[in-house]
């Protein structure tokens, strides 16, 4: 099968663009990957960061809903410990009716300490409170959209569901509950991201068979984030299934590979890269796996050795050959996350970009059918 | 000066709608109001009721954002007691900002108590304990806009506002803090709703300077609401403004008044009565005011009593008499604000009385300005 694409909308606005460009430029994206053919739009939520302004993706999500007709939208992630899981749980369902299914939800426990304090919470490095919240928010949200009478007192929430009271005749209908359980009640499916090699996010994703998602970060991190869910997925009774697995990456096609070389080096993506990016990524260490398989040192990292080495920049016939030797090397992925960029003040090259990734690349990307077999007759042998 | 009009979106739509059918129609009547030159389209917030189903009126909010032009809009209300205050803080000042100030802010403490089980709230008929929450609640959400470092550990929440860490460098933009205080760094109006003739709403709303809505339910509720409102203004300093006030009223306006009395005894606003307004209404005590301004028993007040003696339907000039009897023994108030309905099969007639109203009956109602003196001079006096 053909790689699918997505677009994820973080979205790296550059500081000084109002709110409204920035849900502006959300919509245009969801109408713009629509119209392209991109299977799915992921927006995140970050309440700290000046360059990924978007503090509640549902608000685009939702302003997209009737604008597009088949791509599918997801927030992500909706930060659990940062909101009352009953509430949360009640939103994400009645939006996924608004878009009769083309929804599904990635979680997260926040990665910025910042954004955690807002939220009351002071301990937001300790990975192990916050997935203790995580569990414990998820938890509730499965009990509000079963619609079945519960009360808890957690650790951290107390929720509950009502009885339905009876009707005090047939003409009366005050007592009727609201239905806003996922569209045909279904649970959404569930997303987690992961991005450092031993990432448990993996694991917790193989265990409960969400659909796995990695930030790329080096050729040795992706095939590990693979072995790790698909180990777990296994080991709970799954069949890992690559198609699921979605991978996020800057990627920039032009008609030449000249043309879309510049146009990443001299643009809004090299601008984003200098002035935010690579200083995260090197604060986290998020440059250390690239430098390993160029084999340089990672202060060495910069804008120019990301584009030729690392990110998916060129023509349609380049861009092809980068990504089947990734997957080669890694057994492939079934979604091709691509990650946007602020070409708010002259969209039409980033729009270009969007329609040759859907239409002249990822159609001749192909998901090897042989890479899923070993996995299962690991399973049966183990 | 003139009346002005507002639509209050509930919905009341009638069971069996689809969420995306729901939401269709808010977007609808949002681009409907703005052209027809309504002031304010104010979204309500329920987590239980089958016939008020939007849980979420910010998703409307946003997604009419763009395609509206001068109308203002608010939810009516965020229940504080169901969220936590700074995620709803940075919601409401992100939404403030892509609306460019076309927003104002309800808040309510929750009228339903199986949505307040839901939340984790089991005393949701203690009005006080509730209060209780909506004053923290509010509290958290003014230091959340005002963006400067605390950390407060209430009795319901925790939350705080992180100090801004100083760059590394001059190019690095990694440790920024993302502005998502409300347009322009102002707190955004605050509204309250009251319903009961001593409403302690009324009073908080006077105490804070928060803009008053009446859902009307009599001639002496509405008297006693504004006396409320007025005093407790007064003594808080502040000059009370009736222009600030808003009422909602079932209205309906067509050519003429038979045309307008047949269409709502027939049609989805006397379906929407019969099925759960006069029940919910009876259940709380809401039809005994009604009657009482009329001298009848509220076992008898049904539809047609409603209709003829209670709602503003007519022609435009019946419409316009109406009200100006109401000015004329309440002493005015500055908003109509219009009960929305499920026109969604056959729209015309409803649009139809939007733009009536609009263009027609609010030009033609005047808040008298002799009644706003006279508050003054007590204000001297006392």
């Amino acid at each position: 099968m053909a790689m699918d694409t997505g677009l994820i909308f973080h979205p790296y606005m550059r500081p000084g663009r109002t709110a409204r460009q920035t849900f502006d430029w959300g919509i245009q994206n969801s109408i713009a990957c629509d119209r392209a053919g991109f299977g799915s739009m992921l927006i995140s939520e970050h309440a700290s960061q000046i360059w990924e302004n978007i503090p509640n993706p549902e608000l685009i999500i939702a302003a997209a809903a009737l604008q597009t007709k088949n791509i599918k939208f997801a927030p992500m992630a909706h930060i659990l410990p940062h909101q009352h899981p009953t509430k949360l749980a009640i939103m994400t369902g009645w939006l996924s009716q608004i878009l009769e299914g083309r929804y599904f939800m990635a979680i997260g426990a926040g990665a910025y300490p910042q954004s955690s304090y807002m939220h009351g919470i002071k301990n937001g490095e300790d990975t192990a409170f916050l997935n203790e919240m995580v569990r414990e928010s998820l938890s509730i949200m499965e009990k509000i959209w079963k619609r079945e009478p519960f009360f808890t007192e957690g650790k951290f929430w107390k929720a509950g569901y009502p009885e339905e009271v009876h009707a005090e005749n047939e003409e009366d209908e005050q007592h009727k509950l609201a239905n806003f359980a996922p569209y045909q009640g279904k649970f959404p499916e569930i997303a987690v991201t992961a991005f450092s090699k031993n990432s448990p996010s993996m694991k917790l994703a193989g265990e409960r068979n969400f659909k796995p998602i990695s930030i790329f970060s080096g050729l040795e991190a992706l095939r590990r984030h693979w072995q790790i869910y698909s180990e777990a997925n296994i080991a709970a009774g799954f069949i890992p299934d690559r198609s699921r697995h979605a991978v996020s990456q800057t990627v920039f096609v032009a008609e030449t590979d000249k043309e879309a070389r510049a146009e990443v080096i001299n643009g809004p993506i090299g601008y984003c890269f200098n002035r935010y990016l690579i200083p995260i990524w090197r604060r986290f260490g998020m440059l250390d796996g690239f430098a390993r398989d160029a084999g340089i040192d990672p202060e060495k990292a910069d804008l120019e050795f990301l584009v030729d080495h690392v990110f998916i920049v060129g023509s349609p016939d380049t861009a092809v050959k980068k990504l089947n030797t990734l997957f080669q090397a890694c057994g492939g992925w079934g979604t091709l996350q691509v990650e946007s960029h602020d070409y708010y003040d002259a969209p039409a090259p980033w729009f270009r970009s969007l329609e040759l990734i859907a239409k002249e690349v990822a159609p001749r990307v192909s998901l090897p059918d042989v890479v899923h077999a070993p996995a299962m007759e690991d399973a049966v042998a183990a």
